[in-house]
């Protein structure tokens, strides 16, 4: 039985022997690369009992390892304590890679198992090489935990849903089309379609398999002549498969994409080596072509006017929702009682009297006081802080409604501030207006654009870590690419038509967090002798309090255009809300 | 006879049949990847009579050809005219590429020879993969300029200087103990090293072998246990020769670099493909071991305190020559019949005065109004503007000093300005100073920072496209890697102890150019919670002309900063002026 972890060890330990395997890696992902994983596949949630988001098990005949990064320690010190399991501090001084371990504790000629369906090509690259180098061998096994996870989940089952032209500005078939014009350029025959957002935007189909993603589990094939999407039949309709069929896309079951892949009747089929499972790599063998970015990522970057006008509904939709609870929060908090869960339902609730809303693209984080300075968090009932007058809240949350996904982020002074807070609120923000008062030319990329966005705090010796900005998908995922804003290289253009987020921020351990986010757009700014100029507008609609502001930090440029964006924000929400919310709305944008 | 083009393009015809070789591609460069290049060297020069610094030649039985880019098309127009070269206009539409045009006109089984000795292994890859896919052979020969071009320049036979540890701060011993710690990480026995200034770096010898780059033309190779020079023995006194004994650098002349790649008695050797010439990888073989980054080049750029001083003490020099010429310009102007070339002749005049001045470190450009707009403009006798009491000049100029190498631009008003030009100046300079107040995390590189220069030209839709900044050599080249601040991805950080440049620009054609540079000097900032920060100090020292600037685009915090840079010229220089200069100095510097 799989009761316990020591059981499902055991069980596991078992199978490895009957298989020849000294080793087994476990890795957190699912078959499609996602960011968020279905129940089904969190494997190696179920095989060692830790649940972060990050890490990866290590099984040997006598020894059972879990390695995670930083943020995970704790949590997983606790959640192993009595499993067998030790943990691996990743990142710590002294802790081995997981091939450095594995050449220490095997010996030659032992074979490592790792799961092709849920490895990456580049995973698979990145294990072998080192352990072959120690005469270790490495094999690829499909799914071992189909077998000994007897109560495993089932594929995610939702229903797809046809999202009409009126929503998405451009027919499957069109995309379609366009990805044949790629093939040309790439000189490839067609392309395995592993990523679920991207079948999602291929075909104009969305649905609810995996939290806070409209996604379908499935695989596509598309070539020259023809596309297939592999998908369990039970999801579609007839009103759903007639459209397929329409758009040129016939449909098989979701397991024939092995078979599909073994039986390939063309020369050259494109993959993308970080995205793509080794199983289908290994499925096509030397028909694999290589290509490290997806052209289906650029294209779906790239927003039409359609899908411009659903991000700007949907935008005012979530602008509406956030006055509300702005102006309830504070009163409520100065009562008492009001926890970081409480702020987080109440938005959720505001934000579902739309008919549009269709859930949220990521899970809230609504952090109090010195909680904001913790990464990732977010509150549970057991861990759940009371709201003080004093000090920031910081909100970062964001919902799917059909015709766009939004993200924002807002650091709102509850009470008195601290100067410190006051001058880290102001240098977060000024970071943020340099970025979106940015003009560039054609060919840019984000890490060019990133300093603008930290230069304030680096002036005072301050940093953050995470990036500055990411894609958002239309009534898509939350994250997307290719481009980026980062202190790394990320050599995707920023190019009109792109989503974008702003969101510098800085973070005091046990003092305060402090993250400013809004959802931008690329757009056109001009065409001079030097070429084509592009800046950012932004989408986000939710006033930035004002309070906080030091003046002569932030600088008169800065001010200006916080004073026009809170006025713009103002006017576009002002037609939608009650008088009292419009008082309220212009009393918080009056200008600094 | 090899008196014309004609005769030579035959006599090279002839080499080519003889050898079976049915093309052949010539290039610009010299065995050392050097920028500036030998008269040995200048081979594509020989071949076609044209002498611009970029160009490639590809000779077949019936066409002779010259690939050169926008820069020279021109004059390479003019100087091919009646010798039956034919011009291809590099990055025209419609011109193509050498491997596109050589696919074109040759037929399967053909062979195209290059010269090893002068094509980097990189360039090596580019040209033979393409070929190879239509069945074009190519086929590697040693230098057949060496029997082709009788009276073809020697090797170029400069005296070796030694720079006393007063000067470079570190013995040749060290830093080629510094080195075998390198080989160790990289896990290599030995490294090549082609590139001059590495050599001069590494051994602390000077010679005057090329143009502006004070470099002795030579190899070495260095493994863990012993380190070998390859030069020609008239070079080296008996006191060199003792010197390199002390240091444990043994001498072999300089074409013995050949078999003992041939013989090399140890596992591996490393080498930098887009620096080292084929010749030396096909020698060496499968003992190769390729890295694009030289550990060498890292050194070398990481200057230690008495470099550092020895910078401050160059600069000083070039200081005081130029406020001596900023002082003399504008009356000389005023009078009339000043030209470009009496400028660059006054300026090289005033640096002579120092007893430590060896030279230029790069070709001056005194460039008058529009000709500022022509990138890489040099006044010549033929084509040298007479200045007028009105616009700009664009003054970039640099020494070699013992001690080390100056670059510095400064954009000087002679008189009227137009509203555009004193917009334009006022953004460059801008740029300039938000750079210069730049902070920023260890890790960071000169990409990231970039936009800082850019960002008030992309705001009026104006750009340059030359980087931002570069290295400076210590008495070496005046353009050195590995870090440099430029649009595209530069990964190398800036580290402490890196000299770099600084040097937005803006070039209206026809009208006016501008760019204005100081020499920065990475240093440490601050160590907070968050980490290292480094920032900027500007080690040049001239004044820079406040009469052009709008103060409402400038700004306070840039204007501050202008003024601090001013006066601290001000305090530096003044005491080495006589009272005139002295006063002049202090009006010029006075506060905007």
């Amino acid at each position: 039985m799989d009761c316990t972890i020591q059981n499902r060890v055991e069980l596991f330990r078992s199978y490895m022997s009957e298989n020849g395997l000294d080793a087994f890696i476990v890795v957190s992902s699912d078959p499609h690369s996602s960011e968020y994983v279905a129940d089904r596949w969190k494997c190696r949630e179920w095989l060692s009992g830790f649940d972060g988001s990050a890490g990866t098990v290590v099984i040997t005949a006598d020894k059972a390892l879990l390695w995670t990064d930083s943020r995970y320690w704790l949590a997983a010190e606790k959640s192993l304590a009595g499993t067998g399991f030790e943990l691996m501090k990743d990142g710590a001084a002294g802790t081995p890679s997981i091939t450095e371990w594995l050449s220490n504790n095997l010996k030659k000629g032992d074979v490592v198992g790792m799961d092709a369906t849920v490895c990456s090509v580049v995973d698979l690259g990145t294990w072998k090489a080192p352990l072959a180098s120690c005469g270790i061998k490495t094999e690829m096994v499909n799914d071992p935990f189909d077998v000994l996870w007897h109560d495993r989940p089932a594929v995610p089952l939702s229903m797809a849903q046809i999202m009409p032209d009126e929503i998405d500005g451009e027919s499957a078939s069109s995309k379609i089309a366009r990805l044949r014009e790629a093939f040309k350029k790439e000189g490839v025959d067609g392309m395995v379609v592993t990523m679920l957002d991207e079948i999602a935007w291929l075909t104009n189909l969305r649905g609810s398999d995996v939290e806070y993603n409209p996604v379908l589990v499935s695989y596509m094939l598309v070539t020259d002549d023809y596309a297939v999407l592999y998908i369990d039949d039970c999801k579609l309709t007839d009103d759903v498969k007639e459209y397929l069929q329409s758009q040129g896309i016939s449909v098989a079951r979701y397991s024939g994409i092995w078979q599909a892949l073994k039986e390939y009747d063309k020369e050259t089929l494109m993959l993308q080596p970080s995205k793509c499972n080794a199983a289908v790599a290994l499925s096509l063998g030397e028909k694999s072509v290589y290509r490290n970015d997806s052209p289906i990522a650029l294209m779906k970057a790239v927003k039409n006017d359609v899908e411009i006008a659903g991000f700007k509904k949907a935008m005012l939709s979530e602008g509406i929702a956030m006055v509300k609870l702005l102006r309830w929060l504070r009163p409520a908090v100065e009562k008492g009682g009001i926890t970081e869960l409480d702020v987080d339902g109440r938005l959720t609730e505001l934000r579902s009297v739309d008919a549009d809303f269709r859930g949220l693209s990521f899970a809230t984080i609504a952090a109090y006081g010195s909680n904001a300075a913790i990464v990732h968090y977010e509150p549970t009932p057991a861990d759940n802080a009371v709201l003080q007058p004093r000090g920031f809240l910081l909100l970062d949350c964001g919902g799917q409604y059909v015709g766009g996904t939004t993200d924002v982020t807002r650091t709102i002074p509850l009470g008195e501030l601290t100067d410190e807070e006051r001058e880290d609120y102001t240098r977060v923000l000024k970071g943020h207006i340099s970025l979106a008062m940015a003009k560039f030319p054609k060919g840019t990329c984000g890490t060019q654009l990133d300093v603008l966005a930290r230069q304030w705090l680096w002036q005072a010796g301050e940093n953050y870590l995470h990036g500055t900005g990411h894609g958002v998908g239309h009534f898509l995922n939350v994250h997307e690419g290719p481009h980026q804003i980062r202190m790394n290289n990320m050599p995707a253009h920023l190019l009109p038509g792109m989503t974008v987020t702003n969101e510098p921020g800085l973070y005091k351990a046990g003092r305060h967090g402090i993250r400013i986010e809004n959802t931008m757009l690329v757009k056109s700014y001009c065409e001079t002798e030097f070429g084509s100029f592009y800046e950012l507008e932004p989408l986000t609609l939710c006033p930035i309090d004002t309070t906080p502001v030091i003046p002569e930090i932030l600088g008169a440029d800065a001010i200006a255009y916080l004073n026009a964006y809170n006025a713009m924000v103002c006017d576009t929400l002002s037609p939608y809300l009650n008088d009292e919310e419009r008082d309220y709305l212009k009393e918080i944008t009056k200008p600094l």
